[in-house]
């Protein structure tokens, strides 16, 4: 299995990428490979610095191109055809590569792997997956910013995306999915919850637990949360600034009180790097979108979703999942 | 200066509200009287048991009923004529009280009060205030949950109500007012934000400082944030539940650690309790509404919170604010 990991991604690029995919040939399946996208010179002298790299498993595509985030998302794959973005999902495209890892602009990769993937038959919108930390295990949160201005039967198509996404990559038989809203009571929210709440409530082979609240999330009552892109751009990034001002003040405590304390096991729980990028679901591919701030560790992550969407054959399971139920509501 | 507080609106009714009237009487500007609204013997009785309440200054004002979770906000005023809501702000309709507060139910205090102070001329949407703490001083959320669906024009007024509160309630001179949206760049957003942006960035008399993200707010960037009451309802019940959670999952560190640890300054910062209530803004009175859970402490600021918001004159504030500014609008 081949995953073709943009090598110009990270803040850091190529040395966090290069060094994450080091990290997972050592540590993953021994069948993947990785194809490091981008300036060939400059992936080979970040290469030399690594004796321990597997180098058979480990290969170059080269890309001299690298987007920027001056440049519009819509028009790089016209302007920047040989940027690491552009390259990496042409070989998926092609079938020279099974996956696609990036650390690039949210905007470009999403923008081009719409373009070249193509979204599925019966998938008005592909939306972005993330996954926040909770008191249980981490909850996927879609649409988490590739779709603003959302109609009720799009957050029905989030829920079927969801769904599979927590069955092929979460480990969960019966995902419980959930309505993002402002009450619990199915009479409660604005125009699109209300449309949405009764789609899903009467949507077949979904486990639909009903409406949550901003707080119920956190507490782990459902494996899936569904919103608007607007709702869960902006309450993605407000999770990652609260918890961090929450620690930031707890550790000038600590400072204060001269203690010291090992928060690693905190922090882990509370680190995005730990999860492994955002998934662009409803493509015909497995597209994995990383923070352009990821260390080597979150890139390895990354990859092992990449693999496991792949292995578990999540594409296929979306495009079974949401077909017939988008030709029902088309009916409709 | 009277108070009218809704004395059967804490879940700890009426010592809760009891205890903080005291507290606030005692602690406060020596011109304010409270008056207690409920039950007038189990008033009495709680009253009792506090035999430093400054009795002069503390008032009671009969109501036998008491709006519970099962009653429909829109209904209560009709059904619930003797309840402790309703008979509250008619003290403040009949110039007998210069300000409510209450902890009992938000939907219930919200429709009473746009029934029974009316929103003031020119206002489309009264809107609750809510104040997040932040790395600096805290912000005020608005709209926090009075209304979904809202047009661009909504949320310049939100703009409007909430530059007045932090000018006479926060004491900012020239307050920093911002758009919650998706990215900071004027083009990105949503319908609704798209058309508030154009608007706030011409709109006389602001401070706007352009689009803010869900990460900046927590960074002190600016006074005031404005969004669709849908959108801050999630994310203020997500404040919440995160920095809790962010703090639980310390606190079982520091367990582990066997250290101890003074969190009392982080839970200070992070306590709502602190902030007194949020109000509704745009109504012709003023109208505090606070947490279901709120303990005296909260209160007592609930209290402090709507004397000054008397002392200052805001209502007469936002409606001079307001009524030309929708003049134009309406002209435009």
């Amino acid at each position: 299995m081949r995953i073709a990991l943009d090598a110009m991604g990270t803040d850091a690029a190529p040395a966090a990428e290069v060094a994450g995919a080091i990290e997972a040939l050592h540590e993953l399946d021994p069948a993947i490979e990785v194809v490091l996208v981008g300036d060939q010179a400059t992936l080979e002298a970040s290469l030399a610095r690594h004796p321990e790299a597997p180098v058979g498993r480990l290969h170059i595509s080269h890309a001299r191109d690298r987007v920027t985030a001056s440049d519009a998302p819509a028009s790089v794959i016209r302007r920047k055809p040989n940027s690491s973005i552009v390259v990496g999902l042409k070989l998926v495209k092609a079938g020279e590569a099974d996956a696609f890892v990036s650390a690039g602009s949210t905007g470009a990769v999403m923008a081009t792997s719409l373009f070249t993937l193509r979204p599925l038959p019966g998938v008005a919108r592909p939306a972005i997956g993330a996954l926040l930390p909770t008191a249980e295990r981490p909850c996927l949160l879609l649409d988490a910013g590739a779709n603003v201005d959302c109609k009720p039967q799009h957050l029905l198509q989030f829920a079927h995306l969801g769904h599979v996404y927590a069955q092929d990559l979460m480990g969960i038989a019966n995902p419980r999915v959930a309505l993002l809203n402002i009450g619990e009571e199915p009479e409660k929210g604005d125009e699109l919850t209300l449309g949405a709440h009764r789609l899903l409530k009467s949507a077949g082979g979904l486990n639909f637990v009903g409406n949550v609240e901003g707080r119920d999330i956190i507490q782990g009552v459902c494996d899936v949360v569904v919103c608007d892109g607007f709702v869960g751009n902006v309450l993605l990034k407000f999770y990652e600034s609260v918890a961090e001002f929450t620690i930031g003040l707890l550790k000038k405590e600590l400072k204060h009180s001269h203690e010291q304390l090992n928060l690693e096991e905190v922090f882990r729980i509370l680190d995005y790097a730990e999860y492994g990028g955002a998934p662009l679901l409803g493509v015909g591919g497995v597209s994995i979108i990383c923070h352009g701030e990821s260390s080597p560790r979150a890139i390895r992550n990354a990859v092992a979703v990449a693999a496991q969407a792949v292995r578990s054959g999540m594409v296929t399971h979306i495009a079974r999942e949401v077909s017939p139920r988008v030709n029902h509501q088309e009916r409709a």
